[in-house]
This record gives C-alpha cells, sequence and structure tokens, in this order.
C-alpha cells in the first residue's frame, strides 16, 4: 500500500513519520509532481494537480472536518472522500463556543474594559432564561457543543437539515422551521458545513429574525456569512455584537471592518486545531479498516457535500 | 412569625415583598434600631447593632454563600445560622471559572490583544493534559465547579478539609495530603470557605509548589491569598498569570498593583452574585422547615467556620 501526503501549511515529516509507524507495511511519502500512483492521498487544501496525477486514488482523508475547499476540485471518479470526525476538535469547539458565551452573556469584556481603567463596576445579573442559545448544524461538532451549552443551564435548540433527537436540546429540522428556530434565538451559533444550500445563510433577513439583541458565533465557514448584513444589523442595533473566528478570506485582510468593530470579536481560525497525534492516529484507524473493507465514520456525500 | 430584613448594599422592598409572598402569615419588615424583636432575620453583612438588639432571634439567614463576614460578629445565643447553597449560584461559578480557564489555556486574552492591532496570529496549541487543574473546596460550588472542568477533558483534583469522592475528580484531603495536592496542579482554583485555617493558605510556599507556569483562579475570599506572594511569583516567573475576582479590600483600591498587572485579570466580585428571586425562594423554603422542624441545609458549623 502506498500513501501520499499533501498538507499545505504542515510539516510533512511527522505526518509521515506517524502514520509509518501506525501502518507498517506502507509505504508514506509526500506527494510531490510526478509521485508514483498511491493507494491513498492523506490532504489539507491540495492542488488539483495531486488529483489529476494521481486518478487510481481510493481514499482521500482530509485532516480536517470541513471539506467545503476539497468539493471545488475534481476528485479522482473512485476515490472515497473522508473526513476527520472529532480528533480532539469537538472538545476544542465546546469549549471556545463556552468561553464565548460566557463572555457575552456575563459582560466580561465590559468588565476587563472597566478594570483597565482601574474602574470596580456593577452590571446588573441578566436571566439565563433570557439568552436562549441556536446551535445550526448536528453533527459531531454541534451536538458536542449544544450539549455543554445545556450543561450551563442556558435553553438550547439546534437545527439541522434533517430531524435529529438531541437530549437537553429543543430540535428543529429543515427549511420549513428554520424560521421558528430563528425567532426564538438570541445567541446563534454556527457548527453547518459549507454547501451551496449553506453559503450565506446568515444574511440580513435570516439574522434579523433572531431576538433582539442577538448575538453570533461563527466557528464553521466564512462564506455563510454576509459581512455587509451582520455589519449593517450590528450598527443598526438588532444585534448586539458576534465572536467570528472564520472569514470569508484568511488571513482577514488588513482594512477589514470586522478587526476595529468594537462589538465583533475576531480570533484567527483557532476555535479548533487539528490536533496532529490525534489526526493521525484517526487517519491511520480509518485507512485500516478501509483496506478490510469494514465501515468507515466520515465518508462524505458529495452530492450533500459533508 | 416576625422576619426582618437587613441586607446591606440590596434594596429590601423586593426581599420584603418576596418573602411576604412566600410565607403567608409572617409579618416582615426592614430592619431599624429599636424594631420589635423578631424570630428570624435575613441579612448581608448586618451591623453588630442588628444582633444586640435582637438576642431572640431563632434563624440568621445569610443571602450568600460565605459566611465569614458573619463570624466575625457576636450572634444571638440560640440562633441557628444558615447560609444559601446554590440558588443559581454555582452554574454561575462554573461557567465563571471555565471561562477563566479556557481563556488562559486557549490564550484567548493574547489573540484577541493581536486582534487589536490587525494581526492574525498563530499560536501552537498545548496539549490539555499538560494542564492539570486543581479544586481547593469541594462543597456544592466546588464539585460543580470541578466537573465542569472535567466535562472540557482538563485532567480534574480536588483538595477539602475532609476526605470526598466526586466522580471524574482525583480527591486530595487534609494537611497531610495538601503538598501532593499542589504538586500536580497547573491551573489552582480556590472556592473554599474562609476560615482561620484557610486565610492565606495561598501564599509562597504553597503557590510555589505548583507546576511551574501555574495559573491561579481566585473566586472564594481575597484573605485566602498573600497579594505580595502572588505578585512576587508572577514576577519571578514560576507564575504564568491570575484571574482574581475577590480581594483582601473591596472595591479593590486604587492604585493596588493588581489593577494594572499584565497578567493578572481583575474583575469585581462578579464571580457568584446573589439572583433575588432564587434566594427568596430558598430562604422562605428553609424558614418554613425550620418553623416545622425539618432538617436544614446550609446550616453553618460555628466552630468549623462553614
Amino acid at each position: 500500500m502506498r500513501i501520499v501526503v499533501c498538507c499545505t501549511e504542515m510539516k510533512p515529516a511527522p505526518w509521515i513519520a506517524g502514520l509509518s509507524a501506525a501502518l507498517p507495511g506502507a509505504t508514506v511519502e509526500e506527494w510531490r509532481p510526478g509521485a508514483p500512483q498511491a493507494d491513498h492521498a492523506v490532504v489539507w487544501a491540495p492542488p488539483q494537480q495531486l488529483f489529476d496525477e494521481q486518478p487510481r486514488l481510493k481514499g482521500v482523508f482530509n485532516t480536517g472536518a470541513g471539506v467545503d475547499a476539497l468539493l471545488k476540485l475534481r476528485l479522482p471518479p473512485e476515490a472515497v472522500l473522508v473526513r476527520l470526525d472529532d480528533a480532539g476538535m469537538s472538545v476544542q469547539m465546546a469549549e471556545f463556543v463556552c468561553h464565548a458565551l460566557v463572555r457575552h452573556f456575563r459582560e466580561l469584556d465590559g468588565y476587563e474594559r472597566d478594570a483597565a481603567e482601574g474602574r470596580w463596576s456593577f452590571r446588573r445579573p441578566r436571566p439565563r432564561s433570557d439568552f436562549p442559545v441556536g446551535v445550526m448544524g448536528l453533527g459531531v461538532l454541534g451536538q458536542r457543543v449544544a450539549q455543554a451549552v445545556a450543561g450551563f443551564e442556558f435553553p438550547v435548540r439546534g437545527w439541522s437539515r434533517g430531524a435529529k433527537d438531541v437530549p437537553g436540546v429543543q430540535c428543529f429540522a429543515g427549511a420549513q422551521q428554520f424560521d421558528a428556530f430563528l425567532a426564538g434565538t438570541r445567541v446563534l451559533v454556527n457548527l453547518l458545513p459549507l454547501t451551496p444550500e449553506t453559503e450565506n445563510i446568515m444574511n440580513r433577513a435570516t439574522l434579523g429574525r433572531l431576538l433582539p439583541a442577538g448575538y453570533v458565533i461563527n466557528v464553521a465557514r466564512g462564506a455563510h456569512l454576509v459581512d455587509e448584513d451582520l455589519l449593517a444589523l450590528l450598527d443598526g442595533g438588532h444585534l448586539a455584537g458576534a465572536a467570528l473566528d472564520v472569514f470569508r478570506t484568511e488571513p482577514l485582510p488588513p482594512g477589514h471592518p470586522f478587526w476595529a468593530h468594537p462589538r465583533i470579536t475576531v480570533t484567527p481560525h483557532t476555535s479548533a486545531r487539528t490536533l496532529r497525534d490525534e489526526s493521525i492516529a484517526q487517519i491511520a484507524r480509518k485507512i485500516r479498516a478501509f483496506e478490510q473493507g469494514e465501515p468507515l465514520v466520515g465518508v462524505v456525500d458529495l452530492q450533500r457535500g459533508y
């Protein structure tokens, strides 16, 4: 078995060493133009050339959860596309979202601003019941986030394409229940996959349906959000703020109005980092299962887009 | 039955209205010097004069969890002292501590500082296993905090005076296990009651036993911490930072070095606010139970101090 590794922005050596150690008998090497035909590719943001030159790939293993960038490429005809599921990402998402939620709900940014000026301030506590949290996307990451938020006794609602049943979460499904989901949500958390259906899903109309003083936490993809619509609703007063970790263009370009907006918290796509060791172990397990004809978790439905 | 309310820093009217509604037949009034003898007092930071003038009080109900200030007063000889337990405070503590922990672990303060300067930065993720969290005090609040932290997959250890068994928490007890508890802790969370034994418990010797780059989260009482020792260990490099919500003198005096220290986050005793409606309901329930001779939760052991 031959495996090529093509992970832009990551050093290949630890991936090659880790996969080699976990898959004895496999030849693992960095992909370069003209490399011999491989059975599997382990990729992050690879060039089209990789797939053009490797038409016999059976498995393409993405080292992240979101595969929207890969789906814009032409994959080899027989290749199964497999995404990372969890591998230490869901707990990162859960803690990142809870941090942003608690920071907003408890006005900790305001308290810290006061403290920076040496001011001992008081803000009246706000009832938790006034802050229903709505999670869009109820996959592995979305469910983990929803349950972490429920652990802090916020009312939690979830929305997904197909109907789901998540304990402690009021579930809504499909286009016909989307407005009802939004209308009862004050803090909107986005964990959807990026597909043609979900692109621009957070826009003036949908965000305008949130409860007044809504708050947006985007930890999925920048293209889910129409930047100008968010800014208009913030400046018009309907939204109270936003915590944005993902952007249409990354790095977020200098001078983009998000950087300096007083009610937007920008973080550099750090909500859930790929953890190398966990990811290598998971991909090695999946390649073994694939070779043995066992069922795989995380196979992407190319039509559905996730 | 006659009840007097004497809650410094709070408006008495909602307490009087709430307790009256919940306890039909009781006379509830604000305490003033010379008020008629009452059966119960509902208090927050009352003057000694209240107890001197009300020697026949049977119950003294504190509207907070910590009773250290009350124990410095002379209470009426027969009075049972009862503290608030939970009433919406444990979830506040859990979310406040998790926010501080995640903010430190994920370096979100650094990312936000970078963003304020328009910088898209990268920090290598740190393994969760390198951040064992030690919770001092395993009462209602401490247990809730420990379990919330465990939910984010941090190794959690707890220390209490008497031996406890908390699922998912490695428990240490008593003076003889305190050093072992500290030696395996990187993030120290203080939720102890303030008693003569716990005063100054966070000092140069004890904080010096934490793992290198330790972090201190104090949400109990300012007098648990020796301010100068914390500053010395921060400036000497053994401690990485601190999130402090409570102080020896509150409000924290202008010019105190904590205000401006770059690695100390100051908040104004806001980690767990008394929530009026929950507290009124709980105290009314306790007064009813008391009058009916039923067992009470939250009775303070005056010798032990909590």
